[in-house]
Parts: structure tokens; sequence; C-alpha cells
């Protein structure tokens, strides 16, 4: 199964306007995340002490739980476009152990061979396109899940292609106003809502998309 | 307090695109009222017999309840433009006994007299702007609120005045891909998210805007 799960604001923006090397998620973009920071279940997850357990708890462990493998575009993986001419080579945002524990497929133009990294993570580079690195992803996945990372562009691509299962939102009480859109000319297409968890600061919508 | 309360997409838009007199909501678009129409809370205030009872009932007696007047747009109150040059002229697609059992203050450019109708509605017809609007549908409501009716164009010009108190968003599980956006430009502004209640078809979101 391909899925994927998202912080998005009211008006449907995943980050704000004027996105850069500094401010990746866009200026105003970290509200739609400060509900995840504080919880225990994501802590954990990135090697932090501490933190709440409510009713979001359930659903950051149930995101996180039966991934075999995962997609990212080369831009959610580096700040440095074009060629991997950087070295010693970029090897993520994560630090050594990266809190994927899963193949990791890259989405790029620019080949490069894998970088296997600490705690089962291994960043394996596609230049041949989306259909491929899902056939990749799931052939690592084998009988478990294959999960979108990001960025919107990929996860807007999947869904396009119709290739995408399941998808959860976290929508955020906020309006944006200006920004980069998840939803963009896809449709009309009826989805099957799977069940709604309201929590504090953020409510998950969880959707099936038909056959 | 000004209010408002309207159907959306998952993607963002109250209407399907191609909107014209023939069908007024968009191509798609009446997916978006799909949940409503079978509720015994909306048949009875709509003149008809029977219908279901469900999770939608208290949300479509809340939203029904309490409103002292209500502020329309020209284009949801006719179908025809520019001045009020028929004969008889329009009074509506709501028959003689609309359902809003209040004064009816209709945003135009074109001034014409009063339209007295069975049932407690009046409309009112306003040249002077949404501030003159609200300023006589808050007279005329008293200790009640003021709904905004629609169309989507009227809700965005008063939130982007920052004049709207609260608003209920009836989420609808559906892509719908194109149409109008009922957020475009508004923001960046945090929400108070009031309540979240998941029924058949629908996720019914309402939130207070901070003063």
């Amino acid at each position: 199964m391909l899925r994927f799960h998202i912080a998005i604001s009211l008006d449907g923006f995943v980050a704000g306007p004027n996105q850069s090397e500094e401010n990746p998620i866009g200026v105003g973009g970290m509200a739609l995340h400060e509900w995840v920071f504080d919880l225990a279940a994501w802590r954990t997850e990135h090697g932090l002490d501490g933190g709440e357990v409510n009713e979001s708890t359930p659903v950051v462990q149930e995101v996180q739980s039966n991934v075999g493998a995962v997609i990212m575009g080369r831009n959610m993986f580096a700040p440095v476009r074009g060629p991997w001419s950087e070295s010693p080579p970029w090897r993520g945002w994560w630090g050594d152990d990266p809190p994927f524990h899963a193949p990791v497929f890259v989405l790029t133009h620019h080949p490069r061979p894998p970088e296997e990294m600490d705690g089962g993570t291994t960043f394996v580079f596609v230049t041949d396109g989306i259909g491929s690195a899902l056939e990749q992803a799931r052939r690592a996945a084998g009988d478990r899940d294959v999960q979108i990372s990001g960025g919107a562009g990929v996860i807007r691509q999947y869904l396009a292609a119709g290739l995408v299962d399941e998808f959860e939102l976290h929508v955020v009480p906020i309006l944006l106003g200006d920004g980069e859109r998840l939803f963009d000319g896809l449709g009309p297409v009826r989805l099957e809502r799977m069940r709604v968890i309201d929590a504090p600061g953020v409510t998950h919508m969880k959707f099936r998309v038909p056959r």
C-alpha cells in the first residue's frame, strides 16, 4: 500500500510563501508542525526524551508503523541542487542514524551510489521516475507499506498518477493565505473518509482513495 | 455576532468550475450538498416532509437558530444582472415564503425598494457596501446573530475585512480539482477551533476568529 501523511493549514497550504534554503517550509509554515514537537511519540522517534501523550499519540504511532520503504523528493533530502558534487557528499538532514530505519528512495535527476546509514536507513537514488521509485520501494517493503515522506510536489505527482491508496491530513486551524498548496488540479475524485480524530491544535483526517 | 457556514470540498472549493445560470454551483458542485438533502432538519426548514436524523442534525439546527438577520450577495439572490428591470421583479429563488424568516440584506449596485415576503422574510437592497449592510443587519438582528448566507465572494469580503466572528465548514470528502475557492489570500491568521463533528458524508468544523 502507498500512503502519505502531511500537516496542512485550513486553507490548504503545506508550506508558507517564500520557501528558501534558510526557511524550507516558508514564512509561517512552522505553525503547521507545532502540535507534533511536544509529543513523546515524535520525540522518541527523533532520539529525544520526554514529551506529552494526547489524542495525537496513536495517530503518530500509526503513521510511523509498518513502513517498509520510504519515497522522498530531492528537495526534501538536500538543500543543494544539480549534480552531487559535494565532498564529502550530502547525506541528509538527519545525522548518522536517520529516523526512517528503512530504505529511502530519493527522486533525483542526478545519479549517485546508495548511502548506507546507521539504524537500517539506506538512501537509494532513483533517476528514472516516480513509477520506478515505487516499484523499487514496493519490492523493498515486501508486505509492509510504502510511505511518501514528501515534499508536496512528489505527493502531488503520485496523487495525479492515481497511485496513492491512503492518506492522512493533520489539519491545523490556521489560515496561511499564501504558500504551497497540496491539492491543485487533482480530481474530481470522491474519497472514502476512514476516521477523524480531534486533538490539541490539530484535527487528523484519514482517507482512502477508491479504485 | 457575524457568522457563516458553508459546504467545502477537501481541496477547498465551495463551487465547481464553469458556474452558470443553469448550473450556479458549477460542475460537480452538487456533491458538496448531498449530505444535507436527506436530513429532516433541512427538509422541515424548506417545507418538506420526512427525512433522517443523524450526527449532522444538531449542526443544521444550530446554524439555523438565533439568526436575526441575513446578508446575501446579489448573485445568490438572482440569476439576472444589472438594473432591476424585470416586471414583475425577481423575488428570489425561494417562493412566497422563503426559509429565512428574518430581514435579508442583499448587496447590489442597483437600488430597489424592499420586498416583503410571507413568513417574516423581507429582502432589503443595500447599495452602499458591506459595512452598511452589516450595520443595518446588526440593527435588525438586535441580540441575535447576523448570518452571511453567501455566496463565497461576499463571505471572502467579510473575512478580508476582519468582520467575521465565527464560521462553520461542512467538509466533504471529495477533491473537485477546480472551481471557486473559499479561502484565497486570507491570512496569516490563527483560528480557535471550537468543535469537530464527524457525520455521514461530512465533517463539521467550527471556528472562532480571535480579535
